[in-house]
């Protein structure tokens, strides 16, 4: 799926204008990517999805609002995509390798948008910051988990379950930092040599 | 080092006003992290340097010249770290170990000049963008070159040598996104614990 038809069905999903909405999120993702947070208007948002200048205030109370809105449901849908990943298997090995995978295929196809919501974090409310640390949070309670797992069962080693963790997840999300569309490598190729490298950090023997 | 004292170093060599280039070149990373590259201005670097409003202007052609100057020295410098990291010794090993402990270490001491150089990069004109791509490029080149003879002494094994390299490389540079002055770890903890992972990615035998 691409970058575009992601965002768009993120967007889209249980409003009552999908199609403003959507737009506007759309451009916002561009803008914010491209621009950064605080160098973006409302106006610029506005008038790049083809509304009048002040439309952003119909849908949005404002700018930060609807960075928030992003970045939750942003990061509710890699959550989902991650605790999908671990519920496929009841083997440590694979639920660590299917979540790297799915977690690196998502921040490849999805880069522009994974930049957004994983560099702007600062420009969130408080309130609103709170709210998306609660998700990331989760990220590494199913990935810490996992691993817990595959040390119990002597199928992984490491000196440091919570670091280990931290960096199988970083890993992932500095992809969207890198990855560009077009170029060496697919999402697929990049997500199944990822794979390999987060066994083999959890001391896979022969991974 | 702390990273004031590391850009203060970093600063103020050859220049004939260390002090005012210096202070403005600080406040321009603090600036650039916390609202960024096009969300500040020249005013606000100044005013926050302790200088008149237009005062950038005496020491720097323009915002993005300033960009590139704290860019270029950035990265020359790491260059340089993870270059001296590799002459240490002639074990692939040793060579990969150190040069990630080093690389790391310096990402999380210098956390925030990390995240300005890494994450505006598409601020920079064109040309400037070429040549620091170029300090870039030599980076995967060490990294790369480590590998290789690695996998040529038998040390190493990777199916992909180029998409590994950028693997370590990529590691340690999202240390900067996620690393915070008084957290859990040290700077030497993180640096240390990356050091058995990038091992183990190369698959190095009892890592």
């Amino acid at each position: 799926m691409t970058k575009r038809l992601l965002t768009m069905r993120v967007m889209s999903a249980s409003t009552p204008e999908p199609d403003a909405r959507a737009r506007l999120g759309l451009a916002a993702v561009e803008a914010f990517a491209s621009r950064g947070f605080h160098g973006t208007t409302t106006r610029d948002i506005s008038t790049a999805a083809g509304m009048s200048p002040a439309a952003l205030y119909v849908h949005h109370r404002s700018k930060e609002e609807l960075l928030f809105e992003l970045s939750r449901v942003g990061h509710q849908r890699v959550l989902d995509v991650i605790r999908a990943a671990v519920a496929r298997s009841d083997d440590p090995v694979e639920q660590l390798g299917d979540l790297v995978e799915d977690f690196v295929r998502d921040h490849a196809v999805a880069h522009t948008g994974a930049r957004v919501i994983n560099y702007e974090l600062s420009a969130l409310s408080e309130e609103h910051l709170a709210e998306i640390l609660a998700i990331r949070h989760e990220f590494d309670v199913v990935v810490r988990e996992v691993i817990d797992r595959g040390v119990a069962t002597g199928a992984f080693t490491t000196p440091d379950t919570r670091m280990t963790a931290l960096a199988v997840l970083s890993l992932g999300i500095d992809v969207a930092r890198w990855y560009r569309d077009g170029g060496r490598w697919t999402p697929d190729e990049v997500a199944v040599h990822y794979r390999l490298l987060a066994l083999r950090m959890v001391g896979v023997a022969g991974s």
